[in-house]
């Protein structure tokens, strides 16, 4: 027997203390992997050492790396010294290279590069190496912000986090997208979204949240669609109206955007991404953004009641030119495209006191207030010719008293999609589980 | 349109204004929901205020509170003042309670009540109000605070967060019990952990974690499983050892006992909870730690290959007598009983460079080294007769270049169950799965 006491830390330097300043014309040692080797002439050769946070350059002089493979895990030793022409300003004279592990293959493609330009299918197919490609994780670092940012700013302002269960008996939000499954020989049902219970923890906690993955088997093939994606939801209890909601998301955004202002810079400016202003988000009326877009751009408003891809692009646009905003929410949707948990306005029954948020004219929000009162939600549910029986320990929440409530889900990939001006959503999603795609 | 800034922030205080100190004497507004309502007789009645982090107690002299029933959302208007023998030293003169909503139904269970006392399928099936008691909800507040932790601290370790997709094409834990899918007329299954995954991002940013649910069939009923539970994963790369992986294990563990000790103080109060000392753990190996305990206990090694449950009980006790310890690293698990991506130790293959760690007894986590070198991969599943053309797209890591690595994943809710002294890790799950149970 031995103990651990804590932390054994490794004697390697790690990014922040090569980049800190610090160790500077030292003799240390960094570790990580051969992200690109280059032969300079005159028996000089550069190697790029990929780091967690960014890539090392390493001048070999003399040295030889014939052994030393693309890909290959190594610790370099040698002096750390500044060097305004490489990436970094800093750059570590190598005096040996250790290997730790060789790979058997080399790369299918050369990830080094700035854009890797391949079609989707193969680029999907071997994202398991293509992801070191630097551009592509910067996406997932920024997607990283994103969901710790929402955790943070909610955290803040009292929210708890949940974990509720993804094989559920029934689902929330209806309609055939649902996956099946066999459950020691019940039917049961992948989770479409946490909407039940984080409802029901509203009555514990007030106010809850939990980033976790929801499955949709939607049938067709679009470039904002995923079958299986992370939904960041929130639900929260004592709300005057639904606007409480968009403030709360309002602050999430604006703290999310300052995150990765500070912290993400080396990967917004990889992927050129401008931060969108959201000191303000303009709220327009559901039916006042279709007349306003469909006058100004000219089209003829097909059905009153739903919002077409091409309709939201079009709010989006006149967001941007009318009001100078990436963002806008578009609130009173009708009742008839809204779930049965979704508060009818009492101003005016066919609309419901619900929001979506479109970022440059694509959802990324669906949020609104819920119906809290038991009769109420059981009447509802019957015009909808649904059996309040089979939710029955849903209602148990209504039936013993709940406060009023609302919440929202933020889909987690397509905020990530827009923000990166990505061009389809699979590429915002680590693995991508798609109508023909169930790997890697 | 209108612009939404931000924050709409409610006029009424929250707990921690409550508390804090400030507002003493003045008139105030407090949201929440009536916890209990007990006439003290004379005019005087006492209204219980659930809020999120606490009770508040409102003195309500002469006021109709008829029409005031438990488990009404209210908002109490009054007189903030210092009351020693009230909860809190606090407490609210009211002056007028304003009904938000009323319950159909009065609860059916006292959930003011310190202890619940109810049998375990009862209360389950209850869950969505009982979980409205004090010492219940506790539990999930000190279990957001385990998840916090793992994220703060391996955050500040270097750290990325990683979203991996739970529908899959091929399990990567082996064995039957696994959940089946049809996904769009194919076969899936729901994953039973993110490991190749986890691993595959290693390649990628050099160390990743993820708090998310896995799926486990399991056929068999006990007090310590779950067919859904929550994983809290990590993966790093460039480890001299699995002793690596430990201490990060070690310093998370003395990070989140910290945390608890400093924020959910009230919460650890309510459940009795002693904070676990975990300065420093011991490791023992796996034949060692069998033979220490079968002779101080006075029992035969039945399998010694094997830890059973008992054997597991007997090593946490042993821990604790003989090393004053409620955690312990059993080390060197027999290859036979670990997966095949496990790396066998080089001094003797019949063992695993891998191991658990026992909480009281408890198994909360499954660690070790995994295989990085492809060649040697292979061979291990060949010998293991898997085919490794199946696992294609999990081999293209180890193929194109792995660094050594090594992870581990806790069960969430074990911890949560061994922390609180839990009978059964049921009452660790908000809404649990098993055999038998598929709702709420």
């Amino acid at each position: 027997m031995e103990f651990l006491a804590d932390g054994r830390q490794s004697l390697r330097l790690e990014w922040k203390d090569i980049m800190g300043g610090a160790h500077r014309n030292e003799t240390v040692q960094v570790s990580g992997m051969v992200h690109a080797k280059r032969p300079m002439g005159g028996g000089l050769t550069f190697l790029k050492l990929r780091k967690q946070d960014g890539v090392l350059q390493c001048t070999c002089d003399g040295l030889d790396l014939s052994q030393v493979p693309e890909e290959a895990a190594v610790v370099v030793t040698g002096t750390l010294r500044d060097e305004p022409r490489a990436p970094g300003g800093v750059e570590l004279a190598a005096r040996a290279v250790k290997v730790l592990s060789r790979p058997a293959e080399p790369m299918p493609v050369p990830v080094a590069k700035a854009k890797l330009h391949l079609n989707l299918d193969t680029e999907l197919s071997l994202r398991p190496v293509l992801l070191r490609n630097l551009r592509e994780r910067s996406i997932f670092q920024i997607q990283a912000g994103l969901c710790r940012a929402f955790r943070e700013y909610l955290q803040g302002q009292g929210f708890t986090e949940i974990h509720t269960p993804k094989i559920v008996h029934a689902g929330a939000e209806g309609g055939s997208n649902i996956f099946r499954l066999d459950y020691f020989g019940r039917k049961a049902f992948l989770t479409q979204s946490p909407q039940f219970y984080k409802q029901t923890m509203v009555g514990v906690f007030e106010r809850v949240f939990e980033a976790a993955p929801v499955f949709r088997a939607e049938k067709h093939a679009t470039i904002r669609h995923l079958n299986e994606y992370t939904s960041l939801d929130l639900e929260m209890g004592f709300i005057d109206s639904f606007q409480d909601v968009m403030a709360v998301e309002t602050g999430y955004l604006q703290y999310a955007m300052a995150l990765l202002e500070g912290e993400y810079g080396e990967d917004l400016k990889r992927l050129e991404v401008t931060i969108p202003d959201v000191k303000r988000i303009p709220c327009v009326r559901f039916d006042e953004a279709k007349a306003l877009a469909a006058e100004k751009y000219g089209y003829r408003i097909r059905d009153p009641y739903d919002l077409e891809p091409e309709e939201e692009h079009a709010i989006g646009r006149y967001a941007r030119e009318a009001w100078g905003s990436d963002f806008v929410f578009v609130t009173h949707y009708p009742s008839k495209k809204r779930p049965f948990y979704a508060m009818d306005d009492p101003a005016d029954s066919r609309y419901t006191l619900s929001f979506d948020l479109l970022f440059q004219g694509v959802e990324v929000t669906t949020g609104g207030q819920r119906i809290h009162d038991y009769a109420q939600q059981v009447a509802k549910m019957e015009a909808r010719g649904m059996d309040p029986a089979e939710f029955e320990s849903y209602l148990m929440i209504h039936e013993h008293g709940m406060p009023p409530h609302g919440g929202l889900g933020i889909g987690l990939e397509r905020l990530t999609m827009q923000l990166c001006g990505l061009e389809n959503v699979r590429y915002a999603g680590l693995f991508p589980r798609d109508l023909s795609r169930l790997e890697p």
